[in-house]
């Protein structure tokens, strides 16, 4: 099959090995993948597949089951699926845990399903399973223009909880308040502008992709109970934190990656899209927003794009 | 009533206001109390009563219930229980809702009941509803001859986790080693020395009462989705983190009190410990571990025992 490999830097379309297919496993025929920050950390030999899966960049696709292992129960050759990788999609053929493929929503195309498990299942990972967001509260997205933010703003429009933002331009912050967030600030050189005047009684969850350049600020906006949840380290990991504040409103600072999970929590995740929202991408409440798509040959430039925080929502690469 | 009250610095039993009891509360006669590193701060001035609660000392007691308000039904006057209190123990009768107060276990005698509630509570709560504790897995607690230490290293013996502990000397360390603890060291100055070699896959659940001076220490110790819950600044509140090694190992950092906590929250930690542990109690599988009791007039030298960290389990106050 032919797949993304990394040669001097650059991100070539070239003759791979075809995927096994492990018993408890299903072999995709990618129609789409799409381009998460983790590929371009991985790219950069930041960021090393977790042991055991491809070094293959894309941790998602859509596309038709080619194959399924002697253990599957649940899928067929043929069906159409979205699917959570640990790596992979960037290639034509991927394999991975029957577990963590989903039937494509009806009215999403094959092509869009693409955008959907890295972001939804992030979300649904953090706000929910390890942050418990409860109806009502309160979420600030930093990066919320982006795959993980548009997402997540939708959740909870849908949870009837209020979502506040951070983004890198005034375009991008009335597209995340059209989309139903209720305010927004432009992101400042490295740091943030504190959300107390636009929501005073703080932040119930913080889903930060940033790291350290908004740590003290993001403390500092969170409410009593409040959750920091950290995914990511864009604006690099030393901080300072009051320890004494954290005990007082008994917060919680929680660090969450998802790609390193067992196979049994990424199924869990993926089973509860399945319970709570897909019904929601049926009715058409609810939708991953794409920002362009390219051919998989163009993987370089989609990078470039991501890179220079061009998108508002998810790059999606066509494989077919 | 005689309740204490503090005056120039000292810890006087006098006359005082007898408390009222609202509709969903108890008056407690009280037959004994104990002291909480909690008191020896709310009387240096560092850390109030909660709004509306008592600003007598004393966070627990034992006793027989005087009185009951007209929304309470499941205790009645003459019963002995023992009391999870927002305040208001050191004195001769005390309120506090009826869900905060549990039947005293068979074979606890009154006054060694007094020793339960404030540890065993904080135990439950931040080990199993904060901590999610399971079988299995390895918790740390600094100050292990403390009354938290006792009563924690009892109930990791009684769920099958491995309990490991820190203590200011030989001699508490052993103790903690014959009630149960895998192994322990004595602390150093402002810091302690790592469990890597007694320990290396790292430490699951960390119950630090001592905030920066361990902080790092306490990270460094912490296993993949490892949870430090500080429960206590004894050790300053000036910390660095290291963000990245929180994202990858998919750590918490929790801060906790219970005092703070609302009134259902309470009731459902003491209902959990009626569920899980009293049971426990009446077989002589687990006890409160006390280590002096003194005449409530002698307050102020229960206070110094604990100041000199001279005790190994609960210091009980008696009142009749």
């Amino acid at each position: 099959m032919k797949a993304i490999v990394i040669a001097d830097k650059k991100l070539n379309w070239v003759d791979n090995e075809d995927p096994d297919c492990k018993d408890n496993e299903v072999i995709i025929k990618v129609k789409s993948t799409a381009v998460n920050r983790a590929d371009l950390a991985q790219r950069a030999g930041l960021y090393p597949a977790p042991p055991g899966a491809s070094e293959i960049l894309g941790l998602e696709c859509s596309g038709i089951i080619q194959e399924i292992g002697r253990d599957v129960v649940n899928r067929k050759v043929g069906d159409e699926v979205v699917a959570l990788l640990a790596g992979g999609g960037y290639a034509e053929y991927v394999s991975c845990p029957e577990v963590q493929t989903l039937p494509l929503p009806k009215n999403i195309n094959l092509s869009d399903g693409a955008a959907i498990p890295e972001v939804f299942a992030t979300c649904w990972l953090n706000l929910f399973m390890e942050g418990n967001l409860k109806k009502g509260e309160k979420v600030l997205f930093h990066a919320g223009a982006s795959g993980i933010g548009t997402a997540g703003i939708q959740l909870c429009n849908i949870f009837q909880c209020e979502s506040y933002i951070t983004a890198g331009s005034e375009e991008k912050v009335e597209f995340c308040i059209d989309l139903g967030s209720s305010a927004g600030t432009v992101r400042l050189e490295n740091s943030f502008k504190s959300f107390k005047d636009l929501c005073p009684s703080g932040l119930d969850i913080i889903l930060d992709p940033v790291g350290a350049n908004y740590f003290e600020e993001n403390l500092n906006n969170l409410a009593i109970d409040g959750r920091l949840i950290i995914i990511g380290i864009l604006g690099g990991v030393n901080g300072k934190i009051n320890i004494g504040h954290l005990l007082m409103k008994r917060q919680k600072i929680i660090g969450s990656t998802i790609r390193s999970r067992s196979i049994e929590v990424k199924g869990k995740v993926m089973s509860a899209l399945h319970e709570n929202i897909w019904d929601h991408f049926e009715k058409k409440i609810i939708k991953p927003i794409i920002y362009k798509k390219l051919p998989i040959k163009e993987a370089d430039q989609a990078h470039k794009i991501m890179e220079n925080n061009n998108n508002i929502g998810k790059i999606i690469l066509e494989v077919f």
